[in-house]
């Protein structure tokens, strides 16, 4: 381990402002401070909400690294780190779990303290172990991942079974986990209930994958764009409508479909109008539906409280309502044990240097999910 | 029993129409037919929803029988009843529970499909037992127990403990389940948890009984009117505040006051506005909300879907989430069992025939809950 306590300089993705390319650039990461964990990145996947901040939508301030899905291997600790040793490998959470906080210390939550989902781009501290061509660069939400090297909080490094495939187990570390602990973990879905899936995006993907695990006897999935039906059968669905081919509103389509029997929903697209949709589309008494999809900022939403009045349970969660440290590894045990097949999910496997072009799959809808290998 | 079979003639408070004043009748009351039991009721509770009826705020047709929430003892069972006979104590159910339908076959349902909340009026035949002065007189919410005798449906009828005192019991059939339910079966607080009740009337009462039984260690009551603290007191709050008392939002008043940790809350009221405050003031991670309160019909609500996405949980019940011929029994239980003090509740007791003093006492705010027994 000839570099721990030095400077590395390694290539990274740069985002040097809004709406700009990604640059590839030589940065230097410094060595890991007290509490904190330096990790060689092997693989990382690439998210709606990496390009939430290059079209500003998520706030951040530049020039700053993007990425937070991978798996990596630890290359060096700081001093007083317990969890994790060199050689380890690791998930970079960018929920972080620190243990103590109000939310890790209730059974319940999950949203830890130490969490940097409003732009605050540097670790613990207040500073970066990122420089390039002189100038300091930002985090991004504790993790960092769009670089052969990034430094991380101890609360952010979750040490997983060394056999996992890093271009596969790296989405757990975000979208896989959302989707499928939104249907196991915070919707509770049960052995024989009908499901409904709103969005059949990578994330409503996984969530079927959740109903599926769960024991759902039927799941139903819901998309505006019929080709994403195919796929969406292929890892669970026992369905697939699309709300335009119908007149009726999509709840009443529901109850017709299942003799009102529908138990869970989940909306995993972001859209206010299909976020009460879901709601209404689940049964008037025993039903549950998830905001699992990220609302828009600064928009309220109206609805008809009857809705809730006569037993309905609305509900969100982040990352699926999992705590991350105590579950990302036992996800990751889990896809070793087949429980799941991530493969469904992964379309594409580039190297990191074409993450451009990783980019344009996303944009293009080509992709489910794009992973990077470095 | 020399009246089974017969048509019996006893005294009812007849509603000939909205914004009467309730009359004393003599009425004619037909022996139940097949799956029917007729009742003689013993000690029947005064409830704001009755008032709704009167009001217009509830759809109903009239003439009717006002009254929902009873103890009376069974005086003959119709034709094909296997589940209580002549002699039985019994609670009628103005939320039945037939056993059959989606929603009672469901492990989290209770909302019936044989209830009446709409205006029915008629049993399940289509018809009435009811005649007064030569005209049919309609059933309210398949209970009707401003009488002293009264015709149910056997799913709307649950067999109680013959100890229990009527006076008291009675209770169990609305208001206090209501609330009481909301907390340990709907919300299911959890021990050391800390709960938050907007709304200290009769249902708001009972729900701080409720988070108390489940052994919530900090229970803040909420109105504006302070000189309902010192019954919440009684009955189990921690402390009351009167948000009239702050500038500040109440959810940031009640974050100041708890380190962050309210984990229930509680809108006892049926008010859109503290609907959201209720649901701002749970953690915005782990916070659980119920809407008690009836929501005005016809309006909207808005609010921030942010509120729920980082990881709230909204819901609704009918009758606090009671199956109610399975639970209302339990419930006369734990009240001969004194783990709950419904003397608390209730402040008058009068007879029948004091019925209009007895809704005065509801307009004034004077009561707490009126029991009027025969």
């Amino acid at each position: 381990m000839g570099t721990a306590g030095k400077v590395i300089k390694c290539k990274a993705a740069v985002l040097w402002g809004m709406n700009q390319p990604f640059s590839i650039e030589e940065i230097e990461v410094a060595p890991p401070k007290a509490k904190e964990v330096r990790v060689k990145v092997l693989a990382t996947g690439i998210c709606r909400t990496d390009d939430h901040v290059i079209k500003g939508a998520m706030v951040s301030k530049f020039p700053v690294i993007l990425g937070h899905e991978a798996v990596g291997v630890v290359e060096s600790v700081g001093e007083g780190v317990t969890t994790v040793r060199p050689g380890d490998k690791v998930i970079p959470l960018f929920l972080p779990q620190c243990r103590e906080c109000n939310a890790c210390c209730n059974p319940e939550g999950n949203l830890c303290i130490r969490s940097d989902l409003t732009g605050r781009g540097v670790l613990a501290d207040g500073t970066t172990r990122f420089m390039c061509k002189g100038k300091p660069v930002q985090h991004f939400m504790n993790t960092s991942t769009f670089t052969e090297y990034t430094v991380l909080d101890e609360s952010s490094v979750a040490k997983i079974d060394g056999a996992a495939a890093p271009e596969k187990a790296c989405l757990i570390g975000c979208g896989f986990s959302t989707g499928y602990g939104a249907a196991v973990k915070t919707a509770k879905v049960t052995p024989g209930s009908t499901c409904v899936v709103f969005g059949l995006g990578g994330v409503g993907l996984s969530v079927i994958m959740g109903c599926k695990a769960a024991g759902a006897s039927r799941i139903i999935g819901i998309d505006i764009n019929k080709d994403k039906f195919q796929k969406a059968l292929a890892v669970g669905a026992t369905e697939c409508i699309n709300p335009k081919d119908f007149t009726k509103p999509i709840s009443e389509v529901l109850s017709d479909m299942t003799g009102n029997t529908v138990q869970y929903t989940f909306e995993v697209i972001g859209r206010l109008e299909t976020m009460v949709d879901a709601l209404s589309s689940c049964h008037m008494n025993y039903g549950t539906s998830v905001v699992v999809g990220a609302p828009p900022s600064a928009k309220t939403l109206t609805y008809d409280p009857m809705l809730l009045f006569t037993g309905r349970t609305w509900k969100g969660c982040v990352f699926g309502g999992w705590k991350s440290r105590d579950d990302v590894p036992k996800l990751v045990t889990e896809l070793l044990e087949e429980k799941f097949d991530l493969d469904q999910l992964i379309t594409h496997v580039l190297p990191f240097e074409s993450i451009k072009e990783g980019f344009e799959l996303l944009y293009s809808g080509q992709s489910i999910r794009t992973v990077l290998t470095f």
